[in-house]
């Protein structure tokens, strides 16, 4: 096997779509948001890419059939911008690998037309959320404009951190192939897996893109964690003092 | 030396054989298995595969003799079908390598004509377990009927964390080949050693490939085991309160 | 994306440049040196390094601007010798990565002409300094003496744990190229980001190569760290009997 | 640079010597043998072995005089066998590095026309030695008789962990290029560097090789070495209860 397979599944009939990337990270806020995305819309499996890069594992489905792990692309047609939707379960496991997956990714959404790329993903704020602020990065400034009418808010030098892995990279690499990049980060805990956190990042995207979304499967998913995230208040309201960081093994 | 050589020891008169693997994995239930069927029947060592992502390692024989840690396929025929058996004493360090790995090993099957595969393994359960059930995976939902029928199980998405090393790969993998790939899961505490687990694993391999296996040696084995499992049990029952994760530093 | 990737930015009219490097790395020392000669004269970028074992991330600019983690050659022109200077956020994350990097960081200095060569960094005493001596490592014993007049101590087999990462292979690679390399190691605690050390190896620099520099801003951050180091020094003499490796959790 | 580089220093005259290989390991016993062969005879530099897969690593001589990390090949004229004595202060950092440096190795071994090689080094018995026994391996059992004269010792299956290492590799990948490769390891407590084993070990080597050695600088070492065993003793036998595993910290 080559260090990255690609698998063409399917042709797709959609026009210049816009590259969505919704990977594992902090409070799944990407990944969440992307498989939302695949649930409210009909979507078409194109490719599958598998990497030697990738844990070495098949996942096993109802069936009782195993499939080797790898990432997807989804195609959705919208009532605005068509999209190529990039999701799966794991990111590289070396710094090589995030550089050479993500090419290859650049390669499969430039092979379809894509001129824009939008990486969902989380920021950690370290406490409960209770607003939930979308952060965004963007590899050129003349796209802050439409982005902030969304609401989106940019924070000079933040996040502090950086953006690590596909995410960062489809703006770093893709910028240097001329396509236009932009980073919605949701604050989320960094405690817990976050559906919220990852409606924000969609309305902004329905805003920038032009389409609407339902969002009942995420509100399920919302009540779910709203449950875990009383107990939570009620911990550290109720005087039970467990300190912040004590959070860190919750959820 | 190559990233990975394969050293041909003999060739063996089989047709179309089936490959079976048994690496070193959860309780050594795989391993086990595979070596059990070396002892019970005529085999004849045929390939031995030499990987720079081993460890860089020599053992040591009974007469001082040391020789490069590496992967061995026997030949085995029986009244049923022929056997092509993958056995060894480690797995690769990296995830680059067990694909790499994996690759190899199904060269070499394809190369004596395998054209199915069963990877045996266990399934950590976190308790002492009673009953040996044997938990599959397969690379085609048409395999699952004669399966079924020799008693072993298919529940929906399990294992949950999918199949890890070169037993998922092998499915994984195979299937990409037209391979038709099984893998067999005994059930087993995961803080011990499990003949009994390897055992059960085994009967269903005679039910499916029709033929037939002493067990004396396993059993031998089993009991030294069963002396340990009793230890446990006093420990758990006899009120030392000992929490059953305590049993991970056990054996 | 190639392992390495040379992006040339400008040119620049420098005859015969020194390469100064100043990487992260024990007290930040080279990296604060480095960056003040950025500061402090008028310089030129001419050279980005991108490598995919640098970390797969961008960082963010004031403006929400994303760009990928890169090394950076500016050129700089002094009263004495012209400069050359890398700086950037990251060494390599690999063994054969820093191999790699510091291979390419020679290839672009000899580019441009480089026949010297000069790598900041610090050498952690364990404790407060006092006295910020410069230690030196020279790739040819005869480049000691004018170093020696413009202060640099030299201890025979000190460092004794050698010079690891870019700093040590610019003297172990260049050497075999034919470079006259030269290390100048701050003395520092190693617990602190250290300005004061920074400042003793520029002013080496400046007597080794004829030009001056201010330095209002390295004082400034000086300043700050003294209140730290003042801190400090109340916890150890005011009987807080606070062990010396303590203070490796501060700052 | 590339992965691996070897360096001709000199040719010399040299019939059919022997490898002889004393990389650091378990109580430096490989090491402090080699080191004190060059010591003890007149030896040639003939070769340095220069590896990516080495630290990025330079270490600076009593000149302050900076040099790349590297692996040495001195020649040895003896009154018995003459010797290639390869020697050096690090093993790779990765499996695949092993494997590439002691084919590296084995290249150069077979260029000075050695069909015999000994690898040095110690085995550890989890205790303070008393006498000083050295275990054998070999790549052909017909090598054990005249080792076995020699004093040396062979036990079955043993050491039960194999041989790791460039040690282990020289007799597992020299076998298969037909060098006659012995494993000679000295028992050592595996705390403390043990100049006591080193002899006991080169002893050996002596009367294999029909060659002689002072020992005057080894002696001076064990001295050394003899008043930290001293002091361990007191600490177990003056009741002070310290568990062996303790020793561990020691040295």
């Amino acid at each position: 096997m080559e260090d990255i397979e690609i698998e063409c599944v399917a042709d797709a009939e959609i026009g210049d779509p816009v590259l969505v990337e919704g990977l594992p990270g902090v409070g799944h806020v990407g990944k969440l948001a992307a498989e939302h995305l695949l649930e409210e819309c009909d979507s078409q499996l194109v490719r599958r890419v598998y990497a030697t890069d990738f844990p070495p594992q098949v996942n096993v489905d109802e069936d009782g059939v195993a499939d080797l792990v790898c990432a997807e692309f989804h195609a959705i047609e919208t009532e605005g911008a068509d999209l190529l939707v990039l999701t799966g379960d794991h990111q590289a496991s070396s710094n090589e690998g995030h550089y050479r997956l993500t090419d290859a990714f650049l390669d499969i959404a430039e092979e379809f037309g894509c001129e824009r790329a939008f990486a969902l993903g989380g920021v950690p704020t370290g406490e409960l959320v209770e607003e939930y602020t979308v952060l965004g990065a963007v590899s050129d400034a003349e796209l802050r404009g439409e982005l902030e009418d969304a609401g989106v808010e940019f924070r000079p030098d933040e996040p502090a951190g950086g953006i690590v892995g596909v995410s960062g990279l489809l703006l770093g690499l893709g910028k240097r192939r001329g396509i236009e990049a932009t980073c919605l980060m949701g604050e989320t805990s960094g405690y817990l897996v976050d559906p919220k956190s990852a409606r924000a990042v969609l309305e902004v995207l329905e805003a920038a893109l032009e389409f609407e979304l339902g969002y009942e499967q995420l509100e399920d998913r919302a009540e779910e964690m709203e449950e875990v995230v009383g107990k939570i208040r009620e911990m550290q309201e109720g005087g039970s003092g467990i300190p912040d960081d004590e959070l860190r093994y919750i959820g």
